[in-house]
């Protein structure tokens, strides 16, 4: 057995034996049906409040285990429920998401966010695969048809920018675009797919990302594609450029296009030298590309879906074009994410820590942290892992 | 020369000959009018948004020094300045007050925030005072008319939260009317201010103030008064306590009120020994009233606003009721704020500190730090160790 291996072991076991584990038994609601995300270092919830983010990426994550790992039923079951209760309670009626939700299934934030919109349409694309239900698909497929229809003003009414001062347009709508038009592929019509795709690859790789910036990937730019000088139009998030990385190398699998997989290796070596913490490692939260003063306070902070997410664009990095300097970017991410994010005690991930690598706050699930990065990643890494080693030409140095 | 004099003489020295030229010599907007707040270490103008909170402090101050410490007509130029900014571009004709500006003038955020109300009508209430002029006395009276016509929906149709699922109410509003009405009592009817007056004292001592959590102020309450298990119900920000309780006490002088005075005190007391962070020192920014963790990424951080605002409520508890412990707290909290906020290098002070007091944003000014917490402070501080050191009868031990 050879490092690679060993490696790919180590992720799959947290997967099985640490991850899923603590979801299945600690977030389903039994009562009412959908999933718990507020719970504490032991498993406790906290607060009750339902998350369409999160209840959207835990009835996708437990539909591609069932879909890609095993057909067993308890992830299903598990999918299923948080499904319904989406289907029941999540929406105006027309597919359009509400952010959050009493434990009951009452509205409480409106649909103003059009990641819970994102997440929803992964969800049930995941599910209809596993299921094979046609209700399941026409969710996504009606929930994509508002995504795009509200593509150009996401916030919609509840949108506080006057109109027409500055109108800047942000990366993560085309960077979620191109990781869940692959995901439900099999509903959309052929030309659609192919449509959203390129746009996709091209404002992420030509508009967001920024030559003369040494190659990093900006968060907000002008309708133009000229670089805004304001806070939003400075700002930097590490952890999405490099997490859009390996959505654009799927595509470029999907493509066959070579030369865009090395481009995205490329570009995640970049941006995690721009954004590793050289003081106390670790990689921001958020940056300002002038070095200016940031808004956001939290912005030296280490989150863990940021240094996961960092993991899987390394390691595809290196399965895709054998870049060594990704193999050693991630061996040091690997060590600085298990000995930080890892809670030696209590199953589960830390999900906020300071510039220090301290725990910050002593939850394991939250309002933005449930069952989709920490179990996603070590899925995406084992499988990866194994088929580096079974490419026998790639071994650890 | 006694110490209280010598104290006295630390904060009229800071004020007169580190703060106030700072802000007239860099923020003022020669060109366009108004004033940059976003001002790096050493006072350059790092963004020139313009935030409508932020300008209408700034008139403030600039109008309050002129009304009560002197005629100097620098104060007065540059207050008049920056409120014919606002009165041409700061609100959409009807003294709906934008969020945030152009440096040139154009709307940049809506009118959705009802601090950017309350803070143009305390800078014109005070510039009408200084000036005589009544267009300014109308603007600001006209303003707090939007405020309580506002108040029980005020962020208006940006409202994102579900109509009727968990309406909470806020404990900030109140707390700023403590301060306005007294702050423009000028413009308004003797009835509505007497109303207003009780309305929020009630609100503030017998709502947000609650005896079952040993007496600290939550940030959010159910309509019925009772507490929320919610993240917004059980959120205290122990700054903003302190600070109403500093209005609360003006408010007990205005009406000859001894209990409430003593009430604010022991208020002030008791949110300083609950938001005190015993490992690091300083006063926690956020915490929740039942220990769980906070959606606050920026919870433990150590900000400038909290601790001048804790100066305040303590130098004028211990003034107005002799409460030594009032002075013991007031000396410790004093010590933490001059040697982590006053930079020994550069003018004006740093607002955001990490939990270990080091210096986290390396600014002086930015989209809420302005020309207001710190000179504020220092001018009330000033004020009332004057008073103290004037009573004889009151020595430091």
């Amino acid at each position: 057995m050879d490092n690679f291996n060993l490696l790919a072991l180590q992720y799959q076991t947290e997967l099985f034996g640490n991850i899923l584990p603590f979801w299945l038994k600690h977030s389903q609601d039994r009562e009412f049906g959908g999933y718990f995300t507020c719970l504490d270092r032991q498993g406790n919830v906290f607060d009750t409040d339902k998350f369409i983010w999160l209840q959207g990426r835990q009835v996708w994550l437990f539909s591609m285990l069932y879909n890609k790992v095993e057909k067993r039923q308890e992830w299903l079951d598990c999918a299923i429920q948080g499904a319904e209760f989406l289907k029941k309670y999540g929406h105006d009626g027309n597919f359009n998401w509400y952010f959050s939700l009493t434990r009951e299934g009452k509205p409480l934030v409106e649909p103003y966010n059009i990641f819970s919109f994102t997440f929803a349409a992964m969800a049930f694309g995941q599910l209809s695969i596993a299921t094979g239900n046609q209700e399941y698909a026409d969710i996504a497929k009606r929930t994509f048809d508002n995504i795009l229809s509200r593509r150009d003003n996401p916030k919609g009414k509840w949108n506080k920018a006057y109109p027409g001062t500055r109108p800047l347009k942000g990366f993560s709508l085309p960077m979620i675009l191109s990781n869940l038009t692959l995901e439900i592929e099999h509903l959309l019509d052929k030309e659609i797919v192919e449509q959203t795709m390129d746009e996709c690859i091209r404002e992420v790789m030509e508009v967001f990302l920024r030559p003369e910036l040494g190659g990093i990937i900006v968060e907000n730019v002008n309708p133009n594609d000229t670089l805004s000088d304001s806070f939003n139009g400075r700002l930097v998030n590490p952890g999405h450029g490099i997490e859009a990385m390996w959505f654009i190398m799927d595509l470029g699998v999907r493509l066959n296009r070579p030369k865009l997989i090395e481009k995205a290796t490329e570009t995640t070596l970049k941006t995690l030298e721009y954004g590793w913490d050289k003081e106390f490692d670790g990689i921001f939260y958020f940056m300002d590309r002038k070095g200016s003063p940031l808004q956001e306070l939290e912005w030296d902070q280490k989150l863990w879906w940021v240094h996961v997410e960092a993991l899987i664009s390394l390691l595809k990095g290196y399965q895709l074009t054998g870049s060594e300097e990704s193999l050693q970017w991630f061996k040091k991410v690997h060590d600085y994410t298990w000995s930080h994010f890892k809670d030696p005690e209590y199953p589960e991930w830390w999900g906020y820590l300071n510039r220090r690598g301290e725990v910050l706050l002593d939850l394991k699930g939250g309002k933005w942290k449930g069952c989709f990065h920490v179990p996603r990643g070590l899925y995406q890494c084992w499988k990866v892992l194994e088929a580096i080693n079974a490419d026998k030409s790639k071994q650890l140095p």
